[in-house]
């Protein structure tokens, strides 16, 4: 076999995937066990059959043919809409392409912002694929800390000094794995550093529909921001639509032009009967999105209850996303530790800190995605756990 | 607005992306011209209702979440067992990636063997994207002419003298635009050059049930390039699925394993429901895939006839895939200002052979792919139009 490409054998870099514990709960449910899995930002429901069947009508209507390249016109008419109400941006269809899901999307604003060898600030801890989508692009992930007791809102200071010669920054509000919400002076200092340094911000928007406290603050929407920003968004969390692979790339006209050029390159364009899908459920309007979202909300609230009383697992208030930290360093675990033992001597898996970062060590992250009775469960067998070490 | 990158800004070289009749007769069509289309690889026939209610039966079972990102098990084992019968080789699922697609293939097999500026061969004429794919992971295309005198076969003596330092070379048998099936010889010459230099042999046979003349030869089929080939295959040309986006890599399990880890930070998965609907359409046998594939040769033979007893339009005789091509230099125009004066003219859209390379340069591609009337109505049209130059 000749040899693979530098880039490709680098992609994650020193260590592992950070999937391990995901991967080994997996294998012990195929084996047969009984695990409760906190791990994967995937929703107790599945896609809504209305949503489904509104797609079969679409593919047996004919629409299963090359659907065009940037998306079909009124998906993108739907996503402009939508996202210059939430911005305060005038989008039309020339400022969105739709990609199929969010992380194809992060990794063609990356390919838009940064050539080989640029760096690229993202915030630690971060959502697992980050550093290897920038890796991806034959750039350079430089993570700057954002540190459990400022509630891991970003900090400004650290930016400032990584920014220099860097070319873009990526940031994640509301924030997965931390459930951090980023407040207006958080986003207004990176604004700040943004327009001082040139770079591109690419703002992973996913999580816009599940804000617990706070508002949600489009980073585009900002002074000055639009022409910067490359906001990246999907209906995988909103509408529980996660494996359909639905997401867009909002932008400046010229950009999303040159997306659209990757896009024919890279993977010519989305299922039509997917967009069709998704342009009714975008329809069913902001009481459907509630109604996907009030579970972690109410998941979240629960946990905050069952945890008072004791100090030894500290919860990171969760301000929005389907997450939240729990601080374990009281125990003297690690995240990793902590994980491995509670998945095999209780068979709850969640995830540990490490897997989102340096910054995250010491803590897991809980998502917040078992039915009520069975998330109730889990976490007493984690609480049960972790004060009987 | 912060500079793109050089690589995305650079992507589809000096010229345009070669689509330029394709939009103008798309947007003729918009304004309510009729036009014949024999522009792009697609069927006119839809999906079959079956297979899209098998889709819809495996969304409303609850498969809508995030499917396994290298595909799931059972749609692996199925490409594996198919492709082993085909190749001769054995392939297990770790042998192979289901991807978003053949685009999402080629671009990930480029990826996984070309670095930064690494040199990539392909062969002159060719698919449209295919520089562009090898510009978007960053390295270098270096076509290599085919002779339209050769019948469009490789030009083994050019490709020894451009193979030194190159990473891989991108062949594509049944051929697009050409129609040509490459012989043995010519694939038993790559095969020697390719293990003389070390190289990566990117196959791309989504055109392997289109062949009208000889027979497919799968290339990792060939004595030892099992361990250098990475074959690059899809549903849509063979189950008119080209809009569901499901193609499929097959390569050494070690390159495999690279890819799905690219996978999991550029695309994360293919949807599930998808994957159940390719699952069952592959169990449909040959017989399904013949009768997909039996109108494209009853037009190419009903082209060939039409074409007798005249000289200005040469056909090269087309042995597969849904596009055969016409040598048109004797009426002394290019491909590009035949096509455009076609369109304008008669209303019927072909693709210039410049759009596929300097090789075609003088030759149109025809897509096989009008219902039996309307296609001899745009090539009477066509050749009438030739034969009043």
């Amino acid at each position: 076999m000749p040899r693979p490409s530098t880039r490709i054998a680098t992609l994650t870099g020193e260590g592992d995937d950070g999937w391990g514990i995901f991967y080994k709960a997996r294998a012990m449910k195929a084996a047969g066990r009984e695990v409760l899995e906190l791990t994967i930002g995937e929703h107790d429901i599945g896609t809504a059959p209305d949503i489904l069947t509104e797609m079969h009508r679409a593919a047996m209507a004919g629409h299963t043919g090359y659907a065009a390249v940037p998306g079909i016109a009124p998906l993108r008419d739907a996503v402009a809409g939508r996202l210059s109400a939430q911005h305060g941006v005038t989008y039309g269809r020339e400022n969105i392409l739709i990609v199929p899901g969010a992380q194809a999307g992060l990794f063609a604003a990356h390919h838009a912002a940064c050539d080989e060898g640029d760096p690229a600030l993202l915030i630690d801890p971060h959502y697992t694929t980050y550093p290897g989508t920038i890796r991806a692009v034959g750039a350079r992930p430089v993570p700057v800390a954002a540190r459990s007791e400022d509630g891991f809102q970003p900090d400004l200071a650290a930016i400032e000094r990584a920014a220099p010669g860097a070319r873009s920054i990526l940031i994640n509000s509301p924030n997965n794995p931390t459930g951090a919400v980023y407040s207006e002076a958080s986003l207004m200092g990176i604004a700040r550093i943004a327009e001082a340094q040139d770079l591109w911000v690419i703002s992973d928007e996913v999580y816009d529909t599940q804000v617990w406290t706070g508002r949600h603050i489009p980073f585009a929407g900002l002074p000055g921001m639009a022409a910067r920003t490359l906001t990246v968004g999907s209906l995988s969390k909103s509408h529980a639509m996660t494996g359909s692979r639905l997401g867009w790339v909002a932008g400046p006209e010229a950009v999303i032009a040159r997306l659209i050029t990757l896009a024919t390159h890279t993977t010519y364009g989305v299922p039509g009967y997917i967009q069709e899908a998704g342009l009714y459920a975008l329809r069913q309007g902001a009481a459907r999105e509630a109604e996907i979202a009030a579970p972690f909300r109410r998941r979240r609230d629960g946990l905050a209850a069952r945890l008072s009383g004791q100090n030894v697992l500290r919860m990171i208030p969760s301000e929005g996303a389907m997450y939240t930290m729990l601080d374990i360093r009281a125990t003297g675990l690690s995240g990793e530790g902590f994980a491995e033992r509670l998945l095999e001597e209780t068979g709850v898996a969640v995830m540990p800190g490490e897997s989102f970062g340096k910054a995250a060590a010491g803590h897991l992250r809980i998502a917040l995605t078992l039915p009520d009775p069975l998330f109730e469960e889990a976490i007493d067998r984690l609480v049960g756990f972790a004060l009987g070490l």
